[in-house]
């Protein structure tokens, strides 16, 4: 059932503004090639050590929205969220590179590459220099993306693939329950600041600008974890 | 003519609003007391130091405002403004204090009293987890409100008040000027922000609570300076 | 055993340079008024009110902490006593209150004191502004103080005291053995930032009057719950 | 004879520790493009363009160094780039691009590279996040970079190379000396906070990795400029 949700009303009409972007991201070749069990295994690694990386930062982005929050509902989903982050997630990727031999420090002490760092300082600063929506909106491309590459990948991958796990942690029930969460609050966090005539509003602009930029994010991260170097 | 200026539409309403606390503000016992030049020296020595401490942290609120900004046009007016805080105000008060024999140095190592601590941490905690109206509503009462004392004060004392330098600071045409420009901002900045229809819109109801809380704060900033401990 | 706890190596020398604040705050006559039961429910009830708008401006700060964090480590003691604020403690304060007749939203809607907006925003404006340290130090009054009370008042209060949950909250092992965890984090963080002689950095005297200056704000705090206006 | 100053002993140490990275930035193919004049006219449009994009963030981050001052001499220093970026190379840009055709308008809404806010946003969230060395180490490299192309450029290029302007802007004696009076806010203030024996402090590693992040960036902004899409 949950294989169905489409998580967020607001989430959808961002999305179909921004469909081709959308699309360059979520089924970007190197999903394809996780798909199909043939990305290089040098690649995963890289990959893995990457979004380490940026998971740290991204965990500290759900933090600022805790501070931007307006009501403890809003407060309880983002410190949730940030937990799962810190206490699963991220734990995740330490015992997946710890298989293929990567030490957690190595892992603090990776260098990050640039399409890395651009996509997480520009969330963060997003979030310190505006509000909770400014932050919320450039924070979903990457929850969702990876909550429907989860949920599809899930579907039509064997269980051979090498990559099985990663594909299972976001096509998770777990997983998508926190999409399904986070969607709502998305949804009640725009109409309670915008009102329900939201797409009018003067801020719906820049607001669609944002989740757009933040796809455009994902696509360059995905084109760098194509590459060594 | 700067005399009449009501600085702006917006001010004018959020003042009538909360007038009771406006009036508070505007015309306590402090304020009378300079006006008939009966403060105590002890007092007026004791007000300069927290006031000196008090602008170090306004004017950093006036660079966060520049931050906060959606336009050039908006960092002009914030940068402006920090810029005469910084090299003018803060520095007529060095001046003024140094008459007192008392030097920058201690200025900067006093201790801060929390009725003033409280003041600039609750801006400057607004303006970092808020966005640019939140920051900028609560910066304009000690604005106008020391534009509005400056100007009553500079038609009804007489020269030989010993806080006479002082009125002129906030009569002079160089700072009704100022809250001039920054009346104009205020009106244009709530309006591109909230529509012409401003207050209905769903975040008037806040701005009008931190108008009011920052001039509660006026209020006990006053009644700080009203004993020597 | 962690009845005896001292919490921190740290903690300690900052406590033992700052007694008679730590003292007037520790054993401040509102503090006595819970230990034997005489404080009135009407102040009871306010301070209750007001310390619920304290926690989730704590809250917040606890979040802050996470993103000044320099390690994964840092980041999950954090974001554990994050968690441990808004899904336990707060949720304490809304039962509580729920008890004595308060709703939720007439908690979340109640107009800050001065006294209680001052301590949040100090400690929100110090973590903005500063870096972990900065933030941390200011942070820790408030955690280790309402430790060493509860831990106090639970070897003495009868089980008759009408304030025995409150009391039982912070003398309970959880709590206790949140303060131990919140120690170790402090001493290793001072360490891993200023070396193990960390009383001669050119930092130390700073981190001292921040936690001077919480601590006063800790008084404060008690001062204004003594009085219903 | 402000030719040849160095601006700054530390920025001089900061740049030998990582001086393959400033060469590939300084000496860079765009840079010998302006300087043989060589450069195609499409290019520096563009260029131009970004780099008004990059100036409004750039500027904030000076707005931002302002609020993680320790002294009235730091913020003094802060406010005056501020005000020279807001109200001088800003304005530049808008007149040059003016000369072109492109209107102001059409420059705030120019969409973002990916390189160029891969770097504002770095710098600013490594603001935002740290303190004032944090901040001020990632500032340096586009200051002391400029002022070094700009000092080197003015000596070798004839008069009608057509980026003659670009040139004496920041070979101009004004640039120069902003570059040295940063530069000894710069040395104070690293030795006001880690002390003379700066290089044995625990933080210096990683502002070593901040200069040498903030180079790299700059190397990627100069590679983004020498294609139009």
């Amino acid at each position: 059932m949950l294989k169905n949700n489409n998580y967020s009303k607001i989430f959808n009409i961002l999305k179909s503004n921004n469909l081709s972007y959308w699309d360059n991201y979520t089924k970007h070749k190197f999903v394809k090639n996780i798909a199909n069990g043939k990305l290089k295994k040098e690649l995963y690694i890289k990959y893995l050590i990457q979004d380490y990386l940026f998971l740290t930062h991204f965990s500290k982005a759900w933090a600022l929205l805790v501070l931007k929050s307006n009501s403890t509902e809003e407060m309880r989903v983002a410190s949730n969220t940030l937990n799962a982050l810190i206490n699963e997630e991220l734990q995740l990727h330490i015992n997946t590179c710890a298989e293929y031999g990567i030490l957690e420090n190595d892992l603090y002490n990776a260098e990050e590459e640039i399409a890395n760092l651009a996509y997480t300082r520009y969330v963060l600063e997003n979030g310190y220099t505006g509000d909770f929506l400014d932050l919320l909106i450039t924070l979903i491309p990457c929850v969702f993306g990876y909550g429907e590459i989860g949920r599809e990948l899930s579907k039509i991958t064997n269980k051979n693939n090498p990559y099985i796990k990663w594909i299972n942690t976001y096509g998770s029930d777990e997983y998508q329950e926190l999409c399904i969460k986070i969607g709502n609050m998305l949804d009640k966090s725009v109409i309670n600041r915008l009102g329900n005539n939201f797409e009018n509003n003067l801020r719906w602009n820049t607001l669609n600008n944002q989740f757009k930029t933040a796809t455009r994010l994902e696509i360059n991260f995905w084109e760098m974890s194509l590459h060594l170097k």
